[in-house]
């Protein structure tokens, strides 16, 4: 039994979550433009935890409680907010032990709908390598569980997925008997060897663009810039180190 | 303005219509193992139209009406049944000028929550050249519903979505800036020159060769044995010349 292997699977969209819900599975959240890069940013400029709140309501009453926040909206930071959601907003001068506000809608939904599972952890290419070897440790299952837009498939969510599923299934630890994995995994190749390049075609790539928020494509799609692996612990994001 | 072009986008589970659902769009169903395919072969051998159901309960109840019906779980024709759920069932001697009942589970279910769409049409590997160049002459937006398997994205609708958009987009009458278009193209651009090959990835594959009713493979993904559309018309399919 000690060599039975694990398995990947990969879920597209929150709305497809209960068709893949596996509560003893670790369920890796992946928001790659911007919630998931950015929280592994600010956990490696020194955060100490970080609240993930989907509305600006929450986002504000917390701030009045004295927390920092991140916020924005249509790329504008928002007038009660300490930072904009940019994973290029946390200076360690500024958040060194901090524990700050993260405003995303996407990706806090994502997060939070995965709460019963046995542990949830945040992904993205630049954590890709620890988080896989963190993840082969563990020796249970994994689901990873793209953000989407709006509950629609998006390309660069599902291209980490199968990073992370390549690099698990090539481990040795774990199999895949899920189409959703195999896809992503095919994407992976094509693309690894140019992300940001790729990341062309994405749709969400250009809605960014078009706001002028574009400037972090290149970071958020090139992989391994940190060894930090935030994961759920009540309501708060926290480094693992610190379970 | 005549040279506008349209839109084509994939939706890879029925529990993501509400988020795709275009009215003004023709929706084109792929469950190619087998419900589409099926259909299909069946107005290649002559039948008049086909009421697709999707409980056993309602296709009894049509048996008892007189109708013909082909109904299987497991792999086994059900006791009141005339055929099993095969492409391969529907021999011209039979069914020639008949209307059949179809009993099948996710296929049924993506037909009929489409229903309000301009038009929903069947879609195969089998009709898929026919399909493409009706579409091209329609000059409305085409969104391909994949009918998964319970929900789950699987690979074989996807691909066949790919090719269904490729075959729009060359044709210089169609964009795409949907994600999940883009994807399912890029796994049809792997899986074309084998295509019964690379489904030996798919899931659904190996519950088949289980139930032993993989023997349909070839005959699913051999592109253009057949030139009819079937059509939505009211709850019935129909051949679009019928319309």
């Amino acid at each position: 039994m000690k060599d039975k292997k694990n398995s990947v699977e990969v879920c597209y969209s929150p709305a497809l979550y209960p068709y893949y819900r596996n509560d003893d599975a670790i369920v890796v959240i992946s928001d790659i433009l911007r919630a998931t890069t950015a929280i592994c940013a600010a956990f490696e400029n020194g955060v100490k935890n970080l609240i993930p709140v989907s509305g600006l309501d929450e986002a504000m009453a917390l701030k009045k409680k004295g927390y920092l926040v991140a916020a924005e909206r249509d790329g504008l930071v928002l007038d009660f907010a300490d930072f904009g959601n940019s994973p290029f907003n946390f200076h360690p001068e500024q958040v060194k032990d901090q524990t700050i506000v993260y405003s995303t809608t996407n990706g806090t939904q994502a997060i939070m709908m995965a709460a019963e599972a046995r542990h949830v952890a945040v992904g993205a290419f630049i954590n890709l390598t620890a988080l896989a070897q963190w993840l082969i440790t563990r020796r249970c299952d994994v689901l990873v569980l793209c953000a989407g837009w709006r509950n629609r498939y998006n390309l660069e969510d599902s291209v980490f997925a199968g990073a992370l599923a390549e690099a698990l299934i090539r481990s040795g630890r774990f199999f895949t008997d899920c189409d959703a994995a195999v896809a992503a995994i095919e994407l992976w190749e094509i693309a690894r060897y140019d992300l940001t390049g790729y990341m062309e075609k994405a749709a969400h790539r250009h809605r960014l663009k078009k706001l002028g928020l574009d400037d972090i494509m290149q970071y958020c799609h090139t992989p391994d810039s940190t060894t930090v692996i935030p994961v759920l612990k009540g309501n708060l994001l926290v480094e693992h180190k610190d379970y």
